[in-house]
């Protein structure tokens, strides 16, 4: 018998569900009380996992089915067990509507292994939907595991393949997709999928945990079902990151896709809109939206996910030095660099921008202030920049703009339209009220 | 008789003084009232600017001395041309305490022209005094113009220059320093100014202004006048950031120089303290000043400016791949890499980080998030990236932590000594919330 068939066993022996008010003692004589969790594939055959009162997880290994007892059964008349079945098990349920749950990987899709300590991504997209059972009470979830990746390791090629899923599940009538996403890129790819969709039938939304599921602080039940509520119940039709709007579990907030930035390392508001209000919130699933949304599109989404993967980004610093920057621009398709303040680079490398664009290289020009707008016309160093051919960006955030020009030469190689197309609001990530 | 001596003897004989109300008739006609301004070297010989009602200034070119007629002489019984004489100037004021300006350029030392309608760098500290005329009031100011540059190009061996001309200062027994900067590398300065100079008598304060004196909402005078406060009266032994507080022009903020960073590309209170409180604050000449500061030091200041011009810096991005960030550090004496999130690569580039640290270039990675903490304990990527040899550095900014690895390469090239010094606090750079 195997560790699992051993555990799965004891617990049927003694009745004991998911749900249940437990009793484990520990084989170092440790004795805990807490809430049997249901079993995590990945925790180990023999280890139980229980809630805490504290609201911490803890797994144990469990060789003795005598170390287990029940001291109540689960208090709802519902057990957990039923409440976490995705509805393509749940019978009678197929009448709620369909979402689409299209995971690349991250924290929210992340568990802890309780033997080695260590935060791993989740293989199947049923592990997520059953780490919110709420889900299937409000909507039909049509799961897909695109990747099972940390999004450090997101490529532009990544970004193509999931526009193009999304865009399937769209048009196979699902009211919108949740994309569950590592948060360390998640506003690279809100922007990415924001270029690449257009005439959404729904939203699209990004979605991410800064807190595993497993610790009482997660952030990942309250955005995953928020995230829920906007594809039901939102007429939306853009790419959106849905994150933690402050440090309660109370309010999310919805970010234009080309306009988010994460601004913290760990903080679960980490998130925030940059130059301008946010997209709309959801509170109490209540869903409030500013006025300027588009709405969501009859007919069919499109895709158009092609990506030049040669672009290059840099932040200037002082002391970088034209040598250092013609070394890094060797052989990309275009740069970005994020000068300082209203958009500068030391006097010494404007000639290497002046060289760059007549090689057909766009550079553009956005600021590293993070806020504001980049405004060349005002000190003699901008103008200078703006003769060697820099294009200015206005209030685009970096990020953004790294992934537009990545965009903009998957469709061209013309230095003149590629202007013409960066300088063009496409997705509202750049503002109006400075215009260039 | 040139332009100048033109103007100078169309007012002289007019008995017009700077601070009387006029009325001027322009060349086409335009008839305008306002305040005559202190004649400005730089603004073209034949020009007199005037401020208007409305705040603003405006230059005009004066070739009919008739153009120009008396409305009312100044209010105040003191006439402002007394007030701007700088106290080498004005005897009987040498009473009052000596503050050194070592000025360097940027907009708080800059002057437009009127001819063209661009913004300059002034080139005499001596305008600078003359364009606060309240600081003769409170104290002696002794001048000197060290650069006249914008900061985007400042270099490391400027922030060396200056380190050490600031030492001599304090050493000839001024009781402050203030440093007018621009302001787009004014945080990179700040951090160098503070690993340069130790054992401080008095306080290093840097001051900006995001809009320049001719225009009615400059920041400059505040800024200038509670750098000046700072100096005189705050028992402080440190080199900081002050800048406006918020959008009013009543209240400044003290940042430490080791933790401040320019926010936004052009508000006037841009400047934002990085993981913590500000240091203190300048409200109606009052200062608060946190418990945590250094307070000046008795004996002499010392100043050790050693700086590694070869460290490179770069903010890792989705796409960025091993090829490149070899071709980038390629001849770098160290490399500081702001990751996403908690620190992190793509794990393609780990490799590069070990190939790195074993040729003896260290690598030290920040995030780019701007607000929270580096922890690459937590997901596999961080580990893999620490056991490649990548030196993590708490909350430290990546802007800071590229100036300290800059500096610390000045002082020694043993990497196992360097990453001992950059894990060192040892001007307040990194938090104690989240010790490594």
């Amino acid at each position: 018998m195997s560790e699992k068939e051993f555990l799965a066993k004891a617990l049927e022996s003694k009745g004991l569900e998911p749900g249940d008010l437990v009793e484990v003692v520990s084989s170092d004589g440790r004795m805990l009380q807490g809430i049997l969790m249901p079993h995590h594939e990945f925790s180990g055959g023999d280890i139980v996992t229980i809630k805490l009162g504290s609201g911490y997880n803890v797994g144990m290994r469990l060789r003795d089915p005598d170390a287990i007892r029940l001291i109540m059964k689960a208090e709802t008349g519902k057990p957990l067990k039923a409440k976490i079945m995705t509805s393509s098990k749940a019978g009678g349920r197929s009448a709620l509507p369909k979402i689409s749950i299209v995971s690349t990987g991250g924290t929210i899709a992340s568990y802890v292994d309780y033997r080695t300590g260590a935060v791993k991504p989740a293989i199947t997209a049923d592990e997520l939907a059953r780490s919110v059972p709420e889900l299937a009470d409000i909507c039909t979830p049509k799961s897909e595991v695109l990747y099972s990746i940390l999004s450090e390791n997101m490529r532009p090629k990544n970004w193509s393949e999931l526009a193009e899923r999304i865009a399937d599940h769209l048009n196979s009538g699902s009211m919108g997709c949740i994309v569950p996403h590592g948060t360390d890129t998640m506003g690279y790819t809100g922007a990415a999928l924001a270029f690449s969709l257009s005439n959404l039938t729904g939203p699209v939304v990004l979605v991410g945990s800064q807190r595993s599921s497993d610790r009482p602080s997660s952030d990942s039940t309250l955005n995953l079902l928020s995230a829920a509520r906007v594809c039901l119940d939102a007429d939306l039709g853009e790419a959106v990151v849905l994150m933690h709007s402050g440090p309660d579990d109370e309010v999310c907030t919805i970010h234009r896709g080309t306009r988010v930035r994460k601004c913290h390392s760990s903080r679960r508001d980490a998130f925030e809109t940059i130059n301008g209000a946010p997209l709309g919130s959801v509170e109490g699933g209540r869903i409030l939206l500013s006025a300027d949304h588009e709405k969501r599109s009859n007919g069919k989404v499109l895709s158009d996910p092609r990506f030049d993967d040669n672009v290059a980004m840099l932040n200037f610093y002082p002391g970088l030095t034209a040598a250092k920057l013609r070394k890094y621009s060797d052989g990309a398709s275009g740069l970005v660099i994020a000068g300082t303040g209203l958009g500068h680079v030391h006097q010494e490398l404007i000639a290497e921008i002046a060289r760059l664009t007549a090689d057909d290289i766009p550079v553009c020009v956005t600021t590293q202030c993070i806020g504001g707008s980049v405004n060349l016309n005002v000190y003699s160093t901008g103008r200078d920049m703006l003769k060697a051919g820099a294009i200015q960006l206005g209030d685009m955030l970096s990020e953004t703009a790294f992934v537009k020009l990545s965009w903009v030469l998957g469709h061209t190689d013309d230095i003149g339209k590629c202007r013409e197309m960066m300088l063009l609001d496409m997705r509202r990530e750049m503002g109006l009220r400075r215009p260039l």
